[in-house]
């Protein structure tokens, strides 16, 4: 194995190879390679491996890549994922998937740059991954950059006006309603939501749609003065409890658009002396595990499915890599958001 | 641009290009190549350029990395801060720096497989990255894969018990005597410590030689019943924080090895009824925001400096990889970590 004073020394060839076996470069290269019927006695194919070992050969990667047209690595392209606590679980799952079928995962993080987004996807087109994944840490409509669709790719946690690539996104109005039906089944009929603050474009795709959804389908009136706008942040949560808190009438469930929502409505309803769930009961949306798993008591919430996200998009991709087009028009998948309870409901 | 559909063509060579404008293929390269005194004439240099966009054409990117020595990207390896929500900024801060000197971070993340790792490392030496950088989720001890060694190389967040690699760290033990400080310095003498479980090998390492420390400089005696074991996440904060506050003479500050720690401790304080800081100050260590800037009151806490250890590392890198062999011994630098006051001292 080489060690940090070998560096100087140039990379070995495969002549190099070839001189100290005593064999040409051909021979090398066959058994390199496997080729069939190159009538290389099982004795030389040994000695040519063993020399290779020796001496730390290593083929031209890219070379190699050109031949068979298999880098045998797909790309992976993120806004922020790799550098924020919300959807590492999509990594893990690409990565998860990638890996039991002998790919390698090839991660660019773009802190939501455009220039590092086409420079990373430039670099992967050039170093001939296999796919392209491109990921970002929230749910959201992107402009895919125009390389992209040099390549097989998927839109993961994000999709484009137009549709005109393959996605796969968690069903944030099915989420909606479910969380909201968690709360009316134990039979709250005043549920509040705090809701998040979402861009215009966005609004046929929020939670806030499924709470409707669900208001409606138990025959109770929507009431705008239960539905709050919040922070995306606890901040949000405990400012908006309390006011849900204040009303006339105040809810007797609070269904929160995200867990750091809820870790702020539990202080408030502690502050208020009241007991979750016993005097309100309380539902999150994310099962982001560091604050949902260890709020006291554990948060009763809905999944993002990440890890799920991840793998489907790397199996839609093996599984399509062989065709030269994408199927018209591209498919457009939504992942189911379960629910996780704990003890708030 | 090539959308989908021209996705079974061959990709354009260098020939295209020539034959689209009527020129050359040496001109062509010598064009791209911006080689000089070839005496190429503005107009022709603009008509190739205009036709290598007209064609999408690509130089072949290994030949482009074999003549010029520069593949422009720096591997990052690491268990798994991509996927965990613990030590993001490592790459943030990596990313930056790298960016900022026009290298692309090609990240992978080989959830602590030491066959993706080693297999990472091949694929990266194969496309000739110009360094590698390894890190870890958190501060250890690690055996670096052998083939890290053929690279400029460096550990982040991690060393190797020989030190043959060059490391960078944060300063444990100086954080745990400056958060014991704080508290010591607001008058407090019975301070509570909720640890983590170290393995044995990184005992000399930990904030809790950093807590002896502080209080031998203030001329107070190490009480053992005021050291405690916790689980690292908010279950063993709690239930440690009610077997603190239970000793006859209960502390009136506690250093939590870590925010998670201080998320339980809260809920341990806030159900005795007591109030933070004004009848228990709390520190918290990692200041992993999505918590310490949430907790009510804003938990003080240190900062791992993760940010500047990225930073740190790849600058490391680019100023050493004109030599050929690292620095003998390999620089192990730590970095300190500074507290960030919030409410709770």
């Amino acid at each position: 194995m080489a060690r940090p004073g070998d560096r100087s020394k140039r990379p070995p060839t495969m002549t190099d190879v070839a001189r100290m076996v005593g064999v040409s470069q051909t021979t090398v290269s066959f058994v390199l390679n496997n080729v069939a019927g190159s009538n290389i006695s099982e004795e030389t194919r040994e000695r040519v491996l063993e020399a290779v070992k020796k001496l730390s050969y290593r083929p031209n990667a890219a070379a190699k890549v050109l031949r068979t047209s298999k880098s045998h690595t797909i790309g992976f392209i993120t806004d922020d994922i790799a550098t924020t606590p919300f959807a590492g679980n999509i990594i893990k799952g690409a990565q998860d998937m990638a890996w039991s079928n002998d790919k390698l995962l090839m991660i660019i993080n773009t802190s939501n740059n455009p220039e590092i987004a086409e420079a990373a996807i430039e670099m992967m087109l050039e170093r001939q991954v296999e796919a392209i994944m491109y990921a970002t840490w929230r749910h959201m409509i992107v402009e895919p950059p125009p390389n992209l669709y040099e390549v097989p790719a998927v839109l993961l946690d994000c999709f484009c006006a137009d549709r005109s690539l393959p996605s796969v996104v968690p069903d944030e109005v099915g989420g909606g309603r479910t969380a909201t039906e968690v709360l009316l089944r134990e039979g709250h009929r005043r549920v509040g939501y705090i809701t998040l603050a979402y861009r215009p474009e966005m609004q046929a795709f929020v939670r806030l749609e499924g709470y409707k959804t669900a208001l409606a389908s138990y025959g109770i009136p929507f009431d705008p003065a239960l539905v709050r706008t919040g922070t995306s942040t606890a901040v949000g949560g405990y400012s908006e409890t309390l006011e849900l808190m204040k009303l006339p009438d105040p809810p007797t469930a609070i269904f929160c658009a995200n867990d750091r929502t809820a870790m702020g409505a539990y202080d408030a309803l502690k502050e208020l002396g009241l007991s979750i769930p016993r005097d309100v009961a309380v539902i999150g949306f994310d099962n982001q595990e560091i604050i949902s798993a260890f709020l006291r008591p554990g948060l009763s919430t809905l999944a993002l499915s990440h890890y799920q996200m991840g793998q489907w998009a790397v199996e839609y991709l093996l599984s399509h890599r062989g065709t030269q087009e994408i199927s018209e028009p591209p498919e457009q998948k939504t992942i189911e958001c379960p629910v996780v309870m704990r003890e708030s409901v």
